[in-house]
């Protein structure tokens, strides 16, 4: 059993910086997100887009905002659950809360912030009959150790962003890299098409187009694929491969958080601007997965909640104490790993 | 008259990052501000003292946010009406307004967002019968063009940083720079200190300590001070000046808002977490300067608020029309000078 004082559910931007208001009030959180990586829809979607509205910066690189985001909590040592969904939740007698995710890990807190944003990124996976048999087994919807394909024969599906830079980083390390997508064209950034043109020219990628994988057979784990070529040569091959990786996007869902008896609105959840708790005392719900008269869906809309409600989470916690909330340009910030940061102190000195 | 959509009273970091979020929406802003220059608290208090709790920033100088929001809010050309108080507030039979400064500068705009933190900045007066007839006269509360200060004798008083700082930049412009303080003892940071130690024994600046000015006097003009030595050597000395600058810090006060008919609470105005509308319809209140069930004085909690109440600004403004938004990311920034930012297409193309 996982033990914190804010698990977050979500590990976007906006739950990430409450790791760090949280930290102020020396109040530790640990962050489950479905994805293998932090960052939200900035790491997923857009990591190398520049966003122009984060506040203090004219442009910053939507994973950049990410890694500085890291940075900044990394005196206050969050714990992750990575890659796992966040499934049910309990509320024990004192208050507390159990959430356990699909994969069967606990977490226990005293408080439970969702940042889910627009809901648990789930892939879009292909309507392939038995897909479901396979799947850790040599097929995955997410890379997360590339170096799990080394040597390996790799099928790599989709036509996309992911799809190019994938093949171009698995280039190198798997022993074949085959890229199938339903139409000659791709859709990406102008440098990962061409990159895979050249790649695909000097043999290292080879692009099975307009074509889509119909089929996927082995007998303990994925030992093949059977491949719909369309269009002039249309013919159905067989190609043995040791991994079938589809990237056809993520959608998310707000799924399973739906069902926790929370009141939603607009596929969001209702939440009080006083402090960003939901209907029920002890949840609170900040972010883009949020809603409340006003509400607008960005970033640093996410970091003003999540501050105001580390306060109330604060008051949950601890009712018998006050919180004084001193200036960190004043009080300096002390990480939980010992770490100390401060301005430069004035000094009172004669000049003589 | 200056005309404008969005007049903003208070250039601090959350009236500048106002410009912003308008800009996105196409709206013109104009800021007053009491203050000879951009940044409200940051600028005038703590410029190069660390922020740690700006989202993305692990650590940013308060001087360099203001620098970053400057640059960030460029192309949206807002305009400045720098060194003069807003004082009084006039509704039109149209809803507009028109405020009009202690300088009898007049603005007029359908939308006045108030963003005067803790207030208008006051600076604290030595305590002399006929000081205000030399103010402007020779006797100067703030620097705002050291050129003004070439080849003239320089009396000023003070034992923090801004009296040390303007000391030390003064002894170069100056023909004489003298620095009176009431004790030996000054207080700021090492290297200011140190610094005014050096010009001292290099006879570039002149200490006189612990002493105080207790006298002004000139005819049409400021000609000179008197000077009450205290400790061991106690005396009164006639001294010949130019300029008199007194440094003895600002002093932040609601001021002459506090008489717009506004819900005031605690030295705060009252809003609505809505969209941060005061009591009277077309005036907002954003910033330090406002309070709500909630209420931290925060830099980040600032520029959310400016954000909302741009929403709420261009309902006001262009009634019939319906604002969509559009994520930076994705729309770009289309300056009002004809600058264009946007994030590089992604593009179509096969590979064959
Ligand atoms: C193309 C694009 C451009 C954008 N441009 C801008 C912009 O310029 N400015 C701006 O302010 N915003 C922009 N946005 C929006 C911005 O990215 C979001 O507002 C922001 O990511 C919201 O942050 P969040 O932390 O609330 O949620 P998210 O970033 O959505 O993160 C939520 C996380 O929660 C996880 N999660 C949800 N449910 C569960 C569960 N049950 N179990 C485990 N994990 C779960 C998800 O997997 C996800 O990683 C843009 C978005 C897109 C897609
Ligand atoms: C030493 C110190 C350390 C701090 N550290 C932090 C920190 O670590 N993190 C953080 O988030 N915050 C910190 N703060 C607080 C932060 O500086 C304020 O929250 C922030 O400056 C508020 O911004 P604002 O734009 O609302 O108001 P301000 O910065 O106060 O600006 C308001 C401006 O309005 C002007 N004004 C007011 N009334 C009038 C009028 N009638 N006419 C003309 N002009 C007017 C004033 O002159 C002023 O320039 C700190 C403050 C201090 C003093």
């Amino acid at each position: 059993m996982i033990k914190t004082d804010i698990l977050i559910i979500g590990a976007g931007p906006t739950g990430l910086f409450t790791v760090f208001e949280a930290g102020l009030l020396q109040l530790k959180c640990h962050l489950i997100d479905a994805l293998p990586q932090a960052g939200g829809q900035c790491s997923e979607i857009y990591p190398k887009k520049p966003i122009y509205d984060i506040p203090g910066f004219p442009e910053v690189l939507a994973g950049d905002l990410v890694n500085n985001l890291m940075e900044q909590i990394k005196p206050f040592q969050p714990g992750f659950t990575l890659g796992e969904r966040a499934n049910t939740i309990e509320k024990l007698e004192d208050g507390t809360f159990i959430v356990t995710t699909n994969k069967g890990t606990k977490h226990h807190a005293p408080v439970v912030a969702i940042a889910g944003g627009l809901g648990s990124f789930e892939p879009r996976k292909p309507l392939i009959d038995n897909i479901k048999a396979f799947e850790d087994k040599g097929i995955e919807y997410f890379i997360k150790d590339p170096e799990m394909y080394r040597d390996k024969k790799v099928l790599i599906a989709g036509g996309g962003d992911s799809a190019l830079d994938w093949s171009i980083f698995l280039a190198d390390i798997a022993s074949e890299v085959t890229l199938v997508h339903r139409r000659n064209e791709f859709r990406g950034a102008l440098d990962s098409v061409e990159k895979v043109q050249n790649l695909k020219n000097l043999g290292k990628i080879k692009l099975v187009t307009p074509a889509e994988v119909v089929g996927v057979l082995g007998a303990e784990k994925l030992e093949g694929v059977v491949i719909q070529k369309s269009g002039d040569n249309a013919e159905e091959i067989m190609k043995e491969v040791d991994h079938f990786i589809p990237l056809f996007g993520l959608s998310p869902k707000l799924g399973p958080i739906g069902d926790w008896g929370l009141e939603i609105e607009k596929n969001a959840i209702k939440v009080d601007t006083f402090d960003y708790q939901t209907n029920i005392p002890g949840i609170y719900a900040i972010g883009d997965v949020n809603t409340y008269p006003g509400k607008l869906k960005l970033i640093l809309c996410g970091f003003h909640e999540a501050t105001l409600m580390c306060q109330s989470a604060y008051q949950r916690i601890y009712p018998e104490k006050k919180y004084v909330m001193k200036y960190t340009t004043v009080g300096g910030i002390s990480g939980f790993d010992g770490s100390k940061k401060e301005a430069p102190k004035a000094i009172v000195k004669a000049i003589d």
